[in-house]
Parts: C-alpha cells; structure tokens; sequence
C-alpha cells in the first residue's frame, strides 16, 4: 500500500502537518482504514457483497484501501473516474450513471477490455444506443435497471409498469444482459438520527425487493443493491436479502455525515488545514487562507458554524469565504485575537468532504499526524 | 497564439462543439479576445497601466491574450500560478494576497528568480518575516502594502493611522522597497448598473489618491493600483490619475457581472455544455449531466433562473444540484419533452466564471462554434 504513494515515504519523514502549506486537504489514514475495515465487517455481517462508490475521493490508494486490496467490485460516478480505475488495475467496475449517450463508445471500448464493465440505464432510447453498438467478439453489455424508490433523482419510478417494462426489454435484447436493479437512497441525507436513516434502508430496501419479486413473477431474475452512506453505516436486516449495497463517502465521512447520524465528528478522517492571514479588529472578524476554492460553497446555512467546523474552536464560525479568503468571526462576543497570532494554524472539518476533496489537486495522507505522503486523485468526466 | 493550444489544432479542425462529451466547459476565443482589447484600449485611454488578474483562468494561453502577448505585468491570487506563469516565460508577477507566513521561502525563490516579483502585505509581522529573509545578490523585496478602502476583506483600513505608518515601516526597511499601494473594490459587486458601479470607482480612487497624498505628505511616493471588474468594466476618469488597475474576471465575464451591469449577457466568454440525460415527468423536471461538480454552487439563490441562465430557455430554471447531477424545471407550467430529447445540448451560462472554471481541468476553445483546442489551466497553492 504504501509504495503507491506519489511522494517518497522516506523523504517526508518526520515530516508534520505543520510543515504544509495552507490551504491542504489532509487524510488521516488510519481513520479511513478503520471507516473502510467497519463497512467491510457490517457487509460481511449482513451476508450482502460491498462495491464501495469511489466519487467521494477518486484515488487509487483510497480504492484499494476500501476494496480491501482486491481492485475488484467497485462503483464510479463519472466515465473518467472508470478510464481511470481501468488503468490501474481495476476491474467489475459499475458506471453508475443513467447512460449518457454521448459516452456510449467509450462505455463499449471500456466493455471490451475489462472483465465486467457494467452500466446503468432508465430508459427505452438508452437501450436503443446500445442495439446500435453491439460489443465485438460476442461479448454482452452488462446493464443494471436504474430504479427510484423515493430519493427524486433518476431511475425509473418502483411504482411504474415502466419499470419492468424496461426490464423485460433489457432481458429480451440481444447483447444485453440485465445484470441488476440499482436504487441509491440519497433520501437518507435528509435524516437525522439512526431511526429515520434505518426508516429509509428499510422503505428502500422493501421497495427494492418488492421490485425484485415482480420481475421474478415476470421469469426474471438478476442482482439487486441499493446504497448511500447513512443506510449502510446503520444497515437494516433486510439488506441481507440484497445482493450488493454501494456506499462511498464512508471512507472520508464529513460534518454532514455526523449530522445525519452515520458517524461520529472524530471518524472524520478528511480536514482542510488553513492559516490565518488577517487581524480585523474593526470586523471582529479573522481571516484564513481557505476560500471556497479549498473548501468549496457546500453547506451553506446548514451549521451554526457556517460553512465548516473549526476543529477545537466550537465558538467560531466560517462566515463567508471569497475564492481564496475565509471570514471567520466569534459565533458570540469579541474575538480574543492572542489566540491566533498571524501565521497559526486552524483545522476546518468540511461539510460536505465529496465536494471538498474534488477542489484539491492533491490529497496530503498522514498517520497520527505525521506524513506519509500525496494521493492524487482523477478529475473530469 | 494558435500553436500554443494543447491539442494539436490540426486534429480538431471542422469539430463542432456538439462533438465534446459533456459537462465541458466551452470557451469562445473571440469573445476573450474582444472583452480583453476593449479592456486594453480603455487602459490606454485613461493613461492606467493594465495589470491583468489571472485568476479566473490560470491558463498561459487567456494570459497572453490579456497581456496583449507580452507575458509581462500580471497578477496573480495563489503561489502556484505565480510559479506556473514564472516557469512559462512571464515575468512582473505580482502575488496580491497577504503574505502568507508559509509561503516566504517560496516567495524570496521567485524573488531572486524573476526579474520583478512583487508581494502584498498588510501587517508589520509580515515586513518582520521579509527581515529574516533578505534576499541574494543586493535584490529587493517588492512590496505593494494592501489598503481596504471600504471592501471589508483584506488590508489596512485607509482611515487607520497604522496604514501611513506600515507605509513607513516598509520604506524604512533595509532591503525592501515599497513599489505601491493596492487596494481591492470588491465591494462594487454589490452594486447594480453603472451609476452605482462608478460610485464606487470614484470612493476607492479617491480614498487611495487621498492615502497616496499622504503618503507624499511623509515624503513617500510609490504606485498605486485598484481594481475590479465592474469598476474597471466602467472606469471613472479620475482612475487615470492612478499607476495601475488589476481587473481579472473580464475576460471571460458571466452573468454575475451582466447582472452587476459590468457587461451584456452576450459578452459573457465561457460556457458549460450539458446534456439531458433524464425525463422526470411525475416531477416536471429534467435531469441534465452538470451538477455542481461542473457548475460549482455559487449564484444559490441569487438568479430567477436558478444556479445559471440556461441560454435560449429563459423559461427554465435550474433548480438544484448533486454532485454530477443537474434538476431543471420550468420557472412556470408543464414542461415539454419533445422539445428536450434525452442526449439533446443545453448551455449553461455560469453565474460565476471564476467558480466554473476552476471545477475543469480542460477548457475547450473555439471560435463561432468550431472547435480549435483546449486551455489547460493550473491549480492548487
């Protein structure tokens, strides 16, 4: 594992977070190892295979790290994220994204050089695009039935006799496979508290599985998972019955998580370290070096800190950021501005760590602070 | 100009936009062209030097265009793009962000590399930081001191006696000279047209003129700079009497600014191509391939029409994102579907330019729709 990191080991030795420059997205990897190893035992314990979602940090090390080293069995959100994984090593990759059909010859060159390539679709003109692209050398599109029960992004509504119309399509196309039905529980991001999370793994789950018990009454039968990082940190039972569930933020969490419930504030093992870079007394106000261009506009007037956690501080607040400024002032009274002396440093816990990792070029990884090296992770689409 | 384009321009040729996968971020090459001449001739005719702000950007390619091809005379907001122009043949580079304590060696690096690299500061700890550090071979330190002249964020308010006496510190300093006096109108982003956005050209001109007078008063005379895109968009004629403007968004412009009154929608110079990849009719919605990781969240709340201005539907709204996702209804009654087929083009016109861009890693470059390569900016601190 360690031999993957960009930089020499031996040469950041010693080497602490202090010594960054600032603004630097900082990961504790024994945090992430642990959020990792904890889903891998709730799966195993639930009988039901994980394929973690890499669109949360889109690295090569954090994937091997939440693939438990396979590089097998894991779940992209863009085609680039796929291209990436590939090659490097990385095969059963799931293109978890209704077919965009501007991306169908690279899903198909992607189809025909791996082992299993999967896709996902929701609609009729998406199975279109792919009779008009059979795969070379007899080998199958493999499609996952993209379906909605309840989160109100895509898929084919559960409710719908469209949804196993398209099935039924899928299954009767040849060179096509329907690998799977794929619901992701993104409703579970409006939880709070393990009940109402469990309340949403539990509705998706017997909606899922109601689905799966249509098709069956239909002659079909295929895979079935559904996923989001708070049901499957807090996983129902029945979840069991399915045969995949694909989360991806667990390996980072973030503030947002801890909110909802599926972590605590100190499982969070990404952080933006800033420094301050300004007094002003006249504002009771100081400023850092972290502005939405390193911490990203997510999460607005959603904490009473602002659009962060200021580690160790529960009394400031992330005001407002410009591209490269924060405004940080005392949630209450004046600022004692001894405490932060022009260069010091301060840790920000981010709201939303997908939306954070994505505006770093690099990702600085420690252990209990000292650091091991750089992980890049892949960009575009 | 054409051969500095990543892809060779050859290959591309007769490739029309509608050929890029999408999210892409398009940028119309005249429209640069243009915005950045105007901006030139109006420099040229307040007798102001033009000090371009990379910012937006940070590619080579836009920079050349804003320095007319000089590589000369530009400012930056982060280290990375000083050293990215600096390693790329431009020289003059003036890193306009209080100097961050981290960042000192880098600095005195470039200092001593380039033939005039200038900092900024705004607190006398920072000019005890440039002491510990003299540089090599009898060169200066470059110092421009920042001044807020009402826009609340960095600088040494105008009005404070401890803005006149930095001045001093800085000039009585061995080994550091003081080049100017820079101050940031932010704060002409809150006006609406050109009344109001001049307003606040002539306050800021005024109050550095005044500072400047007293300054002279003390026997100090240096430079001095202000900028904006929406003041220098609309110079007041007195910003003839300063040494320099440093406006950056212009180039690309966006509807931010034709909102401010800083330009015409028809000006904006940088685009996102999305494509419909969802029909939500239970939902009379949309979902199009652009959420926030295309897009960024800046603009919530501000536009009719949601996180951008989709162009030729002045009807639609894009309501909310995820991070790959884009939810877009009609601002009012059912929508049409025959008239959005899944695959079909839509344009994003961005609310903030500067917060799009840095969410590419590749801007695509073409003139009146055809594409002739992509600007590959930097990133990072």
């Amino acid at each position: 594992m360690d031999g993957r990191y960009t930089d020499c080991a031996a040469s950041m030795k010693e080497k602490a977070l202090s010594s960054l420059c600032t603004p630097a997205l900082v990961v504790d990897v024994d945090k992430v190892k642990r959020n990792a190893q904890r889903m891998i035992e709730r799966c195993q314990n639930l009988g039901v295979q994980l394929r973690p979602h890499m669109k949360t940090h889109k690295t090569l090390e954090c994937a091997d790290i939440m693939t438990g080293g396979s590089r097998r069995c894991i779940v992209v959100s863009t085609l680039a994220e796929a291209c990436f994984y590939a090659d490097h090593g990385f095969d059963d990759i799931l293109y978890a994204y209704s077919l965009p059909f501007d991306k169908v010859e690279r899903c198909a060159d992607l189809s025909e050089r791996l082992d299993l390539f999967q896709i996902l679709l929701d609609h009729p003109h998406a199975l279109d695009e792919l009779k008009k692209r059979p795969l070379r050398d007899g080998r199958l599109w493999h499609v996952w039935l993209k379906l909605d029960c309840g989160n109100g992004r895509a898929g084919v509504l559960h409710s719908q006799p469209e949804a196993i119309r398209l099935a039924q399509a899928i299954v009767g196309t040849k060179g096509v496979e329907l690998t799977g039905v794929y619901a992701h529980c993104g409703n579970s991001y409006n939880c709070r508290g393990v009940e109402q999370i469990q309340a949403v793994a539990q509705e998706t789950t017997d909606l899922t599985l109601q689905f799966m018990e249509k098709l069956k009454a239909s002659g079909i039968t295929c895979k079935s998972s559904i996923g989001s990082t708070p049901s499957c940190s807090h996983p129902v039972k029945d979840m069991g019955k399915l045969s995949e569930v694909h989360p991806g933020n667990y390996g980072f969490y973030d503030v947002q998580q801890s909110v909802i419930g599926s972590c605590t504030l100190e499982e969070v093992a990404v952080k933006v370290l800033t420094r301050v870079i300004g007094h002003c007394p006249h504002r009771n106000q100081l400023l850092i070096d972290c502005g939405w261009c390193g911490l990203s506009l997510d999460g607005a007037g959603k904490l009473p800190t602002g659009y962060a956690v200021i580690e160790g501080h529960p009394d400031l607040k992330l005001l407002s950021m410009t591209q490269e400024h924060g405004r940080v002032e005392p949630i209450s009274g004046p600022l004692d501005y001894s405490k932060f002396p022009l260069g010091s440093l301060l840790t920000l816990i981010p709201y939303h760590s997908c939306a954070t990792a994505v505006m770093h070029p690099v990702y600085h990884v420690h252990s209990e602070g000292r650091l091991l090296g750089k992980w890049t992770p892949t960009r575009g689409w």
